[in-house]
């Protein structure tokens, strides 16, 4: 592998296992065994109870494979939003699901906030089936507050509440007994290659999904949440997967369980790059409050246009992100992943403050 | 790699170079660029242009990147059919196609063949928006006729037609200016660990959804046709694929046209197959004519039940298929893609004569 460090928020750097591991699934020849296979069945056996175990998921939540956490957006729309849900927009994120409910034709509202500060108003329709909110932006860096997720999941009991937690899994605890839902990419947080997607759900949601059959409303097709719960509990899927991203998910998994998931949620690196963003003059955090600020994407305003900094730390070998969307050119975004180590996130800070 | 050899019919033996293609891929930081990089772009457009010279694919058509072949599916019933489309269903996969038309409330039709001969009839409903016919059924080793397909699409100039080629190219040779749409999965005659799909589409095929959208149809989100073909104007995708799978493909293309489509396309091979099935007296060809024989998917019905002789050939490190569906203990299907060699066909047709 080359020397170069990926700082990018997703794809990233891998987890220092991956290339053992890839070797491991040639030589168990995991590209070649039939989806079908019992094989195949343990495996996804597998990676479903030490997923639970390593996120604290309870028994009674599914765990559903996607090709990505955009899937399941649509998936969300098709299967549990009959007529309007409501998006707690806080970045290019937040607001791309709640654009999909508009495409879907439902009559969704949402909150939008200035992304840099909290937002000003939790309240919501009355109406609204499901709430969408986003733990952590990964546009922007805003880290949704737990607090208000846990006040907003007793104020409405009713609703379903679901939770993106793209870029925040396994770094950021969650609490699953305040929502219904969930779901993140494995190239994030997991340090995998991309193209693998988690969809968590509970019971509600797949009654909400029966329902709107009942209702004689359509919920897709293969990846409808009664098509997969069917075959997950056989341990199979509607179609091939992603068998490869799957075994190697499982791997990775092992490797946090055995390095122990407080190790992984160590918050010092973040309190790093956070200090840096203060003290350096030519950086200024975007997140104006404590609560608001990512511990796994670290994002800053950068006083001019950021390419002069991105090429000077590329020649060093790191790679960071540039900002997204309409900050393209005024925001750095470091991603702060559990496949970066201490060592590396100091090197950067380092070429931070030489620059 | 382990001595076993997979004849499964997908997923199935990788192709011989991808070890070496995964060790590069780490090297290149394939895992970890940027789906927004250039990296990304520059190799998303050179497969494309390398997949169009490998299977003579016109220039005017589109490639866009899917999850598999079964997300084409639906894909296509959310873009390309309002009311109505005809179904040649030849096996469990054809069938399934169809079966998503009424999951979407669709007032599709289908000729329902008798899987080991030849269709009755080749007529169909005046109002048909889409023909569907599935060149290599997976399940049973039925091959369409391609004289029959063109008689179809002269006969119905203003119906598209979707051909489902899943299992079929590159090893058979399609003619696309009989067709609007087609597709594949990459597990299957590419040698790719599963995960990716690929949907090649006209114009008449985005004029087809640009129409639903002008009638106030749903025709989904991200994957809408619309928007697949504005970020892949730009090399991009509307969410973060499968990298890695899009740089194997790459790969293994390259080492197809090194080789010549025509070394890939050599039918001796299924021949060795079928001539085993002929002359054992525990089994026969599935199909009845040798136009329906396929090329990559050679089906056989055995005397008894199949476990014994699977269980004999995997003792020897030969992996082969069980029957499909309804014919899971009744026939054997063995794969006859790229990745084999006539040496390892031989040994298997060895065995065959040995069981």
């Amino acid at each position: 592998m080359s020397s170069k460090i990926f700082f990018t928020p997703g794809p990233s750097q891998l987890y220092h296992t991956i290339p053992q591991h890839l070797k491991n699934a040639l030589r168990e020849n995991i590209g070649s065994i039939s989806h079908r296979s019992s094989a195949f069945q343990k495996l996804f056996a597998e990676m479903k109870e030490r997923l639970k175990d390593l996120l604290s998921i309870p028994d009674e939540y599914d765990i559903f494979l996607m090709s990505s956490a955009t899937e399941v957006w649509e998936r969300i729309v098709q299967n549990l939003i009959t007529k309007s849900s409501h998006h707690f927009v806080n970045g290019s994120f937040s607001k791309r699901f709640y654009d999909f409910t508009k495409l879907y034709q439902l009559q969704s509202t949402a909150t939008i906030g200035t992304h840099s500060k909290e937002f000003e108003s939790f309240d919501l329709p009355e109406n609204s089936e499901l709430i969408s909110i986003t733990l952590n932006e990964t546009s922007t860096g805003y880290a949704f507050d737990q607090k208000r997720l846990k006040a907003l999941s007793n104020k409405y009991p009713d609703k379903l509440i679901a939770l993106d937690v793209v870029s925040a899994v396994p770094a950021v605890s969650v609490d699953f007994s305040m929502i219904d839902t969930a779901y993140f990419s494995v190239q994030k947080c997991f340090g995998l290659p991309s193209g693998l997607g988690i969809w968590i759900t509970n019971e509600q949601c797949l009654d909400r999904a029966k329902q709107k059959v009942v209702n004689n409303k359509v919920i897709g097709s293969y990846h409808s949440l009664p098509s997969l719960k069917k075959n997950s509990d056989k341990n199979q899927t509607p179609e091939t997967p992603n068998i490869l991203s799957i075994y190697l998910l499982l791997q990775v998994i092992k490797d946090m369980q055995t390095r122990g998931i407080e190790m992984i949620r160590n918050e010092t690196k973040a309190t790093l790059l956070y200090q840096a963003f203060e003290n350096l003059s030519y950086l200024r955090p975007f997140m104006m409050s404590k609560t608001n600020k990512s511990l796994t994407v670290c994002v800053a305003e950068v006083d001019q246009d950021n390419h002069d900094l991105l090429n000077f730390l590329a020649a060093k070998g790191l790679v960071i992100g540039e900002g997204y969307g309409e900050y393209e050119s005024q925001h750095i975004r470091v991603a702060n992943f559990p496949a970066h180590s201490r060592e590396q996130v100091e090197m950067l800070v380092d070429y931070l403050h030489k620059y």
